[in-house]
């Protein structure tokens, strides 16, 4: 039987574990640098930065999410969907597709408009699933990041 | 001479004005639903869901930000920049980088390790600016949204 419960500080480890699963899967398992007591600080500390779910199977963790409050400046307030993930053993069970609508649910109560995340352009399993539920592309958009020395070099201009 | 101040619940009117420009700019005008009294609610009010900068010259509107925390599973505290722009009566004077510089500086006191936005891919201009200050393109992510009706139907699912 599945359960979606929210994340407590408990879980901290877990999630690290998931979030390196995902980064795996993602073909990018070095690029997570973030630690279980990075998260939780950040996650259940005195000022969340974002907010998580974990899905048991029978008890057994089965998948998650991570999600925070964000804002368009052209249509109000949104929920940012930063993971969600299901491990293997357990597709196929319309796990994600539920958690998915876990977080759709708390996005309507808190008076979000839309629900958005970034997928990889090659992952086709994950954008059918999001196709399926009525999700879109933002086809004109690309995203860009400044960090490392650039971001500091930049700030140094500032007065 | 170039002034950037932290915007105020009486900048709300002028904020959606500057929206609405950045939005014409962008080709995508009717796109704009927000009002100034949303604005005043959301920004300046008891749980504020952005922060905002305005750049005077010679203490005239010149162009603002908008931006707000994020967060990455894989690399912890981020800073999203929803928006910069200058009027084009005000460009070719470096504004536009020293409000990305005044972001860049409050996203480093607030220990982030990066700071990211969105921009249109055929907006060479921006493009231009954000490369000459480091800024690299997440090529791989592609950004999806769920919204209004599919946004309703997908959290009914949620029991």
């Amino acid at each position: 039987m599945l359960k979606i419960r929210p994340a407590t500080i408990d879980d901290a480890p877990l999630l690290r574990q998931l979030i390196w699963e995902l980064a795996d899967y993602e073909k990018e398992p070095d690029e997570v640098r973030i630690t279980a007591g990075d998260l939780a600080r950040d996650g259940f500390g005195p000022d969340p930065q974002f907010r998580a779910l974990i899905a048991e199977w029978d008890g057994q963790p089965a998948g998650y999410a991570v999600f925070l409050r964000f804002y368009s400046t052209w249509s109000g307030r949104r929920m940012y969907l930063e993971d969600v993930f299901v491990r293997p053993q357990f597709r196929g069970r319309g796990i994600g597709r539920t958690i998915m609508a876990r977080v759709a649910s708390i996005a309507l109560e808190e008076n979000c408009t839309a629900m958005g995340w970034e997928v990889l352009h090659w992952n086709q399993r994950a954008i059918d699933v999001y196709r399926s539920v009525g999700a879109e592309f933002l086809e004109s958009w690309r995203l860009m990041i400044l960090r490392g020395d650039s971001l500091r070099k930049l700030a140094e201009r500032d007065q």
